[in-house]
């Protein structure tokens, strides 16, 4: 039966689980937020697709989203190949999550506090619903960022039970 | 003696200094570009002080190019816990390697292609030199991304005997 095995199988699979999940609402929340406001009598949309930055994050937590779920599926007991293909895939996947997220967090903050040397304005001021949504958004991949980074810890530190389930 | 060990030690320990000279560049190019222009009259610096993101891409590279160093030091055998908490720091550094990297490269795009819907202007025009070497500084935190890839993906798929030196 291995009993001692079956709580930390069921731990990685529950830190998995919950790392899609915020990955996916990272990526659904940031792909949702759009506000149009009429200024000088203009219409203006702020929308994630006009940034590179918030396209990537949306890109990269979707992707890892699926990805991380089918790394469910993959029978990869350790230690074996298979298990350290399965934690290479899973560092690649939290490398693209930390990257969507520093990238998305950089834009945010210009978002938010503008730079006055480079004469950017901040913009929140303006479209507060896109702003709010934007930062619901990198908490949660954020969020994903830290489930995956105890999912890695996991698999490195005990790396007999922990990788697949 | 061990003679199947040695190139692969030796490859790790290049892999790491490589790594460790490509930061170090990085972060040098960076805290060294400015800038003063004459703008209508006024003088205007462009300095990479005035960004965090610039400035995290800075510290970042400068610490993962001290702590590989140290790593360097390290004996790590593997397989031991040593090895394996060698691997978990490793994995650290790259993901502070692919932050610095990931938020310093949205700015710049920002700083050479603007964002017209934000009201954002490119800036690389005005000061070509210090976009010139913030391009630079970004070509190197790249190249220290792809050989600390390459170092944890020696790390995890041959563990017993790329840990360490």
């Amino acid at each position: 039966m291995g009993k001692g095995k079956s709580p930390r199988r069921i731990v990685t699979a529950v830190l998995r689980l919950a790392a899609a999940a915020a990955a996916a609402v990272a990526a659904v929340v940031m792909a949702t937020s759009h506000q149009t406001i009429v200024l000088f009598g203009m219409e203006v949309q702020a929308n994630f697709r006009y940034t590179p930055s918030l396209v990537f994050f949306v890109a990269g937590n979707a992707a890892v989203s699926v990805c991380t779920m089918v790394l469910l599926l993959v029978p990869a007991a350790a230690p074996s190949l298979a298990a350290r293909l399965v934690l290479m895939v899973d560092v690649v996947l939290g490398v693209v999550l930390v990257a969507a997220a520093a990238s998305a967090g950089a834009i945010s903050d210009l978002g938010k506090n503008g730079n006055s040397h480079a004469g950017w304005m901040p913009i929140c001021e303006q479209v507060p619903a896109f702003c709010d949504r934007a930062k619901a958004a990198l908490i949660a991949g954020f969020v994903a960022v830290l489930l995956y980074s105890l999912l890695l810890m996991n698999s490195i530190l005990f790396p007999s039970v922990s990788m697949g389930i």
